[in-house]
């Protein structure tokens, strides 16, 4: 057979309502396959959360590990390779800094949204762009891949 | 009081272990914390998994949104900014290529792992690096923040 390349979307929809002190609850359609999934965020109490769901952070830590090992498995099977069991330990690892003022006057919504999605680090990460490293067990030894 | 800036760190790992067709169960663990998450990912039938969990473009999703309420709740806090309620919409739009070639040759594991890589759209997206664009309602008009 020819090889062929054909260009796909892919459009995922979130809608986000706050519930609880920290609590997100996150409405997701993929709207071409007619799926929807509900999904939750939550702080633990330390960020003022009631630990109800997990923090975007481990979803986001999920979500990376999860997507590389589909794909590992579904190249494995296009490309005929043989892989057994699949196993992959992701560690995430992020620098933030905050600011300790205690007296900030009242602003307007957009200097809200402006802090917000420079606090968020997943947005900072999008926007900064990130190149994943990975390491393949061959035998006993780790190489870079 | 005098501001002050402190830098910290975030890190998350996440251990993934394939069970069932396309399943993959995530342990994350946030060890700062001392706390951890049991998340897990599934692709529908179309995409040759049992749709038992949110696909990982989902948690993605879910994730993003979450993470940028999250902060827009606490920032709000921290700059005395009054919200009311928080509602946010997302839509994510991945462009992706396949190639439909069907007699691929066995290759070495770096390969499959090559392949995968670029097939994971949330790597994808951290290496491209992503401006997230973000509206606000202001009255009834939407605003470019």
């Amino acid at each position: 057979m020819a090889e062929q390349t054909k260009t796909f979307d892919v459009i995922f929809e979130g809608t986000g309502t706050a519930s609880g002190k920290m609590r997100n609850d996150i409405h997701v359609t993929w709207p071409m396959m007619k799926e929807s999934f509900d999904l939750a965020t939550d702080e633990g109490p330390f960020h003022g959360g009631d630990g109800t769901a997990p923090p975007p952070l481990a979803l986001f830590t999920a979500a990376l590990t999860g997507c590389l090992m589909t794909q590992i498995r579904a190249f494995a099977k296009r490309l005929k390779i043989d892989i057994g069991e699949v196993k992959v330990n992701a560690r995430l690892h992020w620098k933030g800094d905050v600011d300790l003022d205690s007296g900030a006057t009242p602003e307007d919504q957009a200097r809200l949204l402006d802090a917000a999605r420079k606090g968020c680090f997943i947005e900072t990460t999008l926007a900064q762009g990130l190149t994943v490293g990975h390491r393949l067990r061959i035998g006993e030894a780790w190489q870079e891949a």
